[in-house]
């Protein structure tokens, strides 16, 4: 009896942080809407062995793109606004930029002349920024500028701007037996550089637009040496294809915020068994910024119309996100 | 002090099973010869929290090389096998292979004659045997080969032919905190056909050689149909390319059995920190084959030199295997 009664003590003593823990609001910095609703419904379902719509943990794949769906992407890219001061550092190197466009307007400091050629003037400022060095010099740098460089508008280091309840969301899902993966445009190795620190998510979790690699011997050691060409552009249909590459698993859940992730949602959502899509809608110009249908950056207008017709879940900043930023008051 | 003793006793009734699968033989089909012990000296010291050459469980990446490694290769690599067969049913659909080699030679059921245009041939060969169908059809199709299909020579399925000291080197890596991945030549679908439930290896854990994909609607669904183009060879300077671009870190283990293993060896041990390589050599020409410096297929020869030079691990079939497969007496 006495043996009974000091186990069942122990027992109860161990599993109390567990109880506890669970108890806890796992999405603090959500609002107790729809979405959240739709969110905690699904995984419970998913996750619960001995549930109708059980599945395996090895299935459990979710995936996010990054730039407006966990960070913020106004008032570009930030992975521009690192290429950009990185053609600045490297400009002395680099005379023949004087005159040739669109690095000429850049040094200018006119940006916005700079991006009139478009995405190819993009293109060439981000390889210009990556070509030449290592993998390993590249992702020093990238460190380096993500530990000085601060966020135009809030003055925030750029890794602060990545949203609450996202984050949340991630560890949610972790918690809940899933693999999380980021499948964005951005550029691979930047994002690997912050992305474990930052998200939790390791380097093989992070699937992004790619320039071409070289292996090669320098002093007698091989490295791997960043090229000037663009390899795989991870956007639109390119996102369910580098899933079906890196992955080779259809997600069960997909998180995005523009048309250049439908393709991605589209390809979870046709799976067997139970799916999960959400879209973040950018609607608090006060604590972030409203934008949609016609915004040049995060476009989100074809999307915004499938979400509705097929019922995938939207969730409003303004409404659903009780904090967008660690730093809000 | 009655709560003490309760609680001692409980902890080893609790303990007794952990330390008793510590003792058991985690390599049992491997002789006890230096390449033994090379492997358990490396895993104990990175795996062991406090040792100076302790390695973050994160970090602890393995990466494997697939035919001649961790399955055989010969009379030639399995995959070709398949795609030989796939020509020979799809024939009827294609009457202009009749006049057209390889298809010519390859259905009078001339091989060799259908390979003496080497690699382009076997290319020819593989992606006709591959283009079109979508990702979830090859799959089923590849299951459906690999449960009938037999051995040429031992006329046992496929999926015996898996080397029993790889496979507990596998199991023996994951329970010392490694996430073991295949990087292989080997076509990326065609392994991930049965790479989980043989290796205990997940999709997402699977790097090969790749056709090209596009993402499309079939009956208002989307699919992945594979395309005849050849996207990517993950062969010598492949390999170290792969792994930075789909794991995004360095192994500190690499396991080969030919010269196109090389670089992804040479790109491991140049790493910082503990390193091990490892090159399977095919000595045992009774139990297996043996083969290395002039053969076709799995050619091993500068890396018996760099391995010989470096003083990386060689594990001798011959002397080294206690046990090759699991059917053999």
């Amino acid at each position: 009896m006495k043996f009974g009664v000091i186990l069942a003590t122990t027992l109860v003593a161990a599993l109390a942080p567990a109880a506890f823990a669970q108890e806890a609001d796992p999405l603090p910095s959500w609002n107790g809407g729809k979405a959240r609703q739709s969110i905690v419904d699904f995984v419970s379902k998913v996750a619960k062995e001995g549930s109708p719509d059980f599945v395996p943990a090895a299935e459990r794949i979710a995936t996010f793109d990054n730039d407006g769906t966990l960070w913020a992407e106004q008032p570009l890219y930030f992975q521009f606004l690192f290429a950009i001061d990185r053609v600045k550092t490297l400009a002395p190197q680099h005379p023949e930029w004087k005159d040739k466009e669109p690095f000429a307007s850049l040094l200018k400091g006119d940006t916005q002349a700079a991006l009139a050629g478009g995405e190819r003037a993009l293109l060439d400022i981000v390889m210009a920024a990556h070509a030449g060095m290592t993998t390993e010099e590249f992702e020093a740098i990238v460190k380096d500028w993500l530990a000085k460089a601060k966020h135009p508008a809030t003055k925030r280091p750029f890794t602060e701007m990545v949203y609450s309840p996202m984050l949340e969301l991630l560890s949610y899902l972790r918690a809940n037996g899933f693999k999380t993966y980021i499948v964005s445009g951005g550029g691979v190795e930047f994002m690997r550089a912050f992305a474990e620190r930052v998200y939790g998510v390791p380097p093989e979790q992070v699937i992004g637009s790619s320039g071409k690699l070289k292996f090669e011997m320098r002093d007698g050691k091989p490295v791997i040496a960043k090229q000037a060409d663009v390899e795989f552009i991870d956007d639109k249909e390119g996102k369910p294809l580098a899933i079906q590459k890196f992955i080779g698993r259809r997600p069960i859940a997909s998180f995005g915020n523009s048309d250049g992730d439908l393709q991605m949602l589209q390809w979870t959502a046709a799976g067997a068994g139970p799916r999960f899509c959400l879209y973040v809608h950018h609607t608090d110009a006060e604590r972030e910024w409203a934008y949609d249908r016609k915004s040049s950056v995060g476009r989100l207008d074809k999307g915004l119309d499938e979400a509705a017709a097929k019922g995938w879940t939207v969730a409003s900043m303004k409404d659903d996100w009780k904090r967008i930023f660690r730093f809000e008051k």
